[in-house]
């Protein structure tokens, strides 16, 4: 039983790349990044992306995974930023073959980032390739400093590590040493940033880095 | 390839309930408990369990359950208490077949109450039935107030919906009555509890439930 399980979802794997490849070609020939966010329930997707699209000078549409509720959706629209939402019924992560029919749904002439919200898990959106340019990791300080390792697949694939919700570190028992030094050890490369979206630290930062993923795949 | 992928989900879900059942068989005879913990990751269930395992008169053990590291075991087993820990090596959430292995290795002669704490996952472990009692969701302030219905099917099949860090409700904006209208909404029959355990608040109220679905099952 076992191994026909890992048969099927090498097989489901193998469909995810062609649909990723199709992404990436599309998406580098019109010039357009794409960010994957990853992180808990609530560690402060849907929130970073508030407080910064809209206010990069950067022209952006989010791809929201939940799997119910149309509510991250509603919030992103607010802002007047092309959002569509991906129900994924039960699914704990998005795929590629979704993300790709997405597109077809967005103004892609219009845009410099496209932003997915993944289903909030740390484990199965990390396995999935759904055509991005990078996977961003996303852990709240609330949730405690041990999530790299436990988590170790995220972290070492992210090519970001951003650590959200700093202002409560007053309030909890957070050892910021530790998180990053096993960030590290799982990811030297990755770039890492602080920010507070209550107090409004760290989110020039997180634009800036945008901007530049997003010069780096102009240059090509 | 997605109904294949259904069939193979669904055999594997069948072989799942035989090995529920056996443990729950097996559980019954000799009048133990066992309760299947599922939340996000940092939600607090370990630290709940560090707070209640010892000061409540009951016997238990905890099976561990995380993608990777031991971290979780080795602060129950510093209390004293017998525990187990399972690695996923990656994968999302629990099997029966697993935990049947694990029964093997705790003292059942000599134990009331087993603890399953599942991979921290919304989504994934509440499809699987480890042959448990009770499932309980446990969902921390931090997370934000709407994932109940983000994330329904743990919400309205959990005996007990639990929520933790309540001590950090002044510094997040946290809408506790949005909270459990939608608890209600999905599973008006779900015990619910608000729980620090910082400032040592809602413990005896959980206890006492674990008692009483404890005196529940021996009664028959």
């Amino acid at each position: 039983m076992a191994v026909r399980k890992i048969d099927i979802q090498q097989a489901v794997m193998a469909a995810d790349m062609s649909y990723a490849k199709k992404i990436r070609d599309k998406l580098a020939e019109k010039g357009i990044l794409m960010i994957n966010l990853i992180g808990s329930p609530g560690s402060g997707k849907t929130t970073l992306l508030e407080n910064t699209l809209g206010k990069d000078g950067l022209r952006s549409a989010v791809i929201e995974g939940d799997v119910a509720t149309d509510r991250d959706a509603v919030r992103i629209d607010a802002l007047g930023i092309p959002s569509i939402q991906i129900n994924t019924e039960g699914g704990c992560h998005l795929e590629a073959n979704w993300v790709d029919m997405t597109l077809e749904k967005l103004p892609l002439e219009d845009l410099d980032v496209i932003y997915i919200e993944n289903v909030g898990n740390l484990v199965c959106p990390a396995e999935f390739d759904v055509g991005e340019d990078h996977k961003v990791a996303i852990s709240s300080v609330p949730e405690g400093p041990d999530k790299p390792l436990k988590y170790p697949l995220l972290f070492t694939e992210a090519s970001a590590v951003v650590l959200t919700k700093t202002d409560l570190s007053p309030y909890v028992s957070f050892d910021d040493d530790l998180f990053w030094s096993d960030v590290a050890k799982l990811n030297p490369k990755a770039s890492t940033l602080r920010i507070s979206c209550y107090r409004k630290e760290g989110l020039d930062e997180w634009s800036s880095l945008v901007r530049s993923w997003l010069e780096e795949k102009r240059r090509g």
